[in-house]
């Protein structure tokens, strides 16, 4: 793609009214625009990298035999209150409409409740099973407050999945399959290392739930780390689970986290109360086992810029970066350039090539602030040796490459 | 992907409440689930259906220099009110929420107002236009009544675009690409023959706007065709039209028809009401010109499916079936279909694998239902000579073909 196709443009000051690092930096380099506290158009190049994350997260839950669908946004009322949780008390954040009837609709916060209503219809014996479904939806919650960007959205793309078993060993193994999919999705993300499988507050079927919370200053939650014992605790569970698996709480270290992923072990509790039973082996009406698994994409997204930037700018992964080469011009030297970008694009390689009539400076900050991971500069002087200039974005100092090197490199 | 693995199942009957042909065989073939009247979930067949019509949309809107992006669902009173288009009494079909502190918000049911406030943060010179920008776009609508399956939901998939330009002639000039574009779309999806650009009531600024209008018998429309001068008219705007064009009104005839897309000619009467106006070549401010130009991506499979049945089920284009293949084993040959699956799978060709222990027949009704292009059966008296059965969904018999003409077909 052409910097000069693009509508969006750099700037250099981040908006008044945006606290978070992320929205500033994300706002500034065009991936996003603010419509209004925690409700986020994705740009072009913002759209990029959300559907990266989606593919990397759809591969993997794939990989462990998950189905994709999509449910509406709308939602039923009566579905919802089978498990009591249509109450604005019981549930906060809630955005709510009607129909012109005056019908009582939701909109989808979470979608346990109807994705169980609608297996009503296709569960019918246990052979069925298992069977395990997941959607990227947008989600709406009325949050009282906004302020972590697209860390903490009211209307935001969440990965949700939901399986359901005949036995509760069953599931048991499909949620420890789970839990390593999602490990390899933080993996691919390049936040391996700084993501914890946290024990948190439970559903009603099982003491703990687990998180995935990666370590960063910009996070909402506190998790204790036993790091001799790979353990590591939600604060707002820490009592129990330190009793619970014999770990000594002095030895546990605090530290600031972003949940990244949550997944629930609801056993049998929300099947049988919206009564959704299937036929066993015996002939028998037998209740089934639901495990819900939830990953925030668009806050993945924002964690990411959270923990991978620097004071010029962003810091992509190469996974989710939206192009992988930044290819700019210095002075005449379109030919030579064009030639390139048509190379690299026919082999594959996403380049944004940045062919405005602009000064050196100005391109290689927006390069930066942009956080593309590899940038070939094409310059007057080095066209006449046939070399091109290559940085990587977290490289000292640029390099001087013939055109086969620079090819090496990047295809 | 094997049938196996799907979680829905065809089924015989129709559920009772539902009128609509395409959501009938949608329905039954486990495309879509009714979640209320109006709301459908899109389940893994439909969801790739959608997919593929998502993919030809956004390849003909690219090939017109379009961007992708994704504007957000809720929306701010205060933009629409510029416009006065906030009022439930001029439009008719808005979904309104809350915040928390009781500020008023709306569900996008078209997102004209909110794209043209936020260009007011890129456009700022004439040397910025012309920009186009599209979206796919989960729009959600208060419709009185929904009884037209996925032609008319209360939430919907739709492609909306909108384009910028500093001058009339230019955005005539992309007004004239997008209809071309909106042209090839239809084509590629098998019902280009029976769409018309059909002239329809205008915005404020043209006389006409256009619609587009594919002949179907389960349309809402009635269009007057002049089969002679390529004419058509939406009856709405008939007598003026045929003053206006010159044509006789008893050489037109009458049909039903679907709207598929229609494209509106704003001038600069929005973005004059909102405001938006860039810097001209002389320094002063101009006002910019604006297109809209809308698909209805789930309401185009509505169409396809009451236009391309019979009275087994549905009958996909090539282009957009779900899978190219339904390969069904009979009795035991599951060695040599497994072998064929891979062999297919390996090569590109999308195969859904019926390995079901299951009669025959179940399974050809179950292909000709769910509409699939091209049908191989494998038997154990044809495994023996080393032949295949095939069947194309709309040909009148089976032919016996070896595996090199079965491939030559398929691949």
């Amino acid at each position: 793609m052409r910097v000069s196709q693009l509508f969006t443009r750099t700037r250099k000051d981040a908006p008044a009214d945006e606290v978070s690092k992320n929205a500033q930096l994300l706002i500034r380099a065009g991936y996003v625009y603010k419509e209004m506290a925690g409700v986020y158009a994705y740009l072009p190049l913002g759209l990029r990298v959300v559907e990266k994350i989606k593919q990397i997260v759809r591969e993997e839950m794939e990989a462990i035999r998950s189905n994709e669908l999509i449910m509406a946004g709308l939602q039923r009322r009566d579905v919802w209150e089978k498990t009591g949780r249509w109450s604005d008390e019981v549930v906060d954040i809630w955005f709510k409409t009607k129909l012109q009837d005056g019908t009582d609709l939701g909109l989808g916060w979470s979608h346990e409740e109807p994705i169980v209503e609608m297996m009503q219809h296709y569960a019918k014996s246990y052979k069925d099973l298992p069977i395990s479904l997941y959607q990227f939806q947008t989600k709406m919650r009325n949050e009282l407050r906004a302020k972590s960007g697209i860390m903490r959205g009211r209307e935001f793309v969440m990965k949700d999945m939901y399986s359901f078993h005949a036995s509760a060993e069953d599931l048991d193994n499909y949620y420890n399959e789970a839990i390593e999919a999602y490990k390899r999705v933080y993996d691919r993300l390049g936040i391996g290392d700084d993501t914890y499988v946290t024990f948190a507050s439970g559903g009603a079927f099982t003491k703990f739930s687990h998180e995935f919370q990666t370590i960063c200053d910009a996070g909402e939650d506190v998790i204790y780390i036993h790091r001799g014992r790979n353990i590591a605790v939600n604060e707002e569970v820490l009592d129990e689970a330190v009793k619970e698996l014999g770990v000594a709480r002095e030895e546990m270290e605090a530290v600031k986290t972003a949940e990244v992923g949550n997944i629930f072990n609801f056993g049998t509790q929300k099947t049988d109360e919206m009564d959704l039973k299937v036929t066993g082996e015996n002939g028998q009406q037998m209740s089934l086992y639901l495990g819900s698994y939830g990953i925030g994409v668009t806050r993945l997204m924002g964690v990411v810029v959270e923990k991978f930037s620097d004071e010029r700018g962003i810091v992509w992964p190469e996974n989710i970066a939206p192009f992988r080469v930044y290819l700019a011009t210095i002075g005449d030297t379109t030919e030579v350039a064009d030639k390139l970008y048509e190379e690299l694009t026919e082999k594959g390689v996403e380049v944004l090539y940045d062919d405005r009539d602009a000064r050196p400076g100005e391109k290689f900050a927006d390069c930066d602030l942009l956080g593309i991971p590899h940038r070939v500069v094409v310059s007057p002087k080095l066209v006449e040796q046939g070399l091109f200039e290559y940085k990587h974005r977290t490289g000292e100092a640029a390099e001087t490459l013939t055109r086969e090197a620079l090819l090496g490199r990047l295809v």
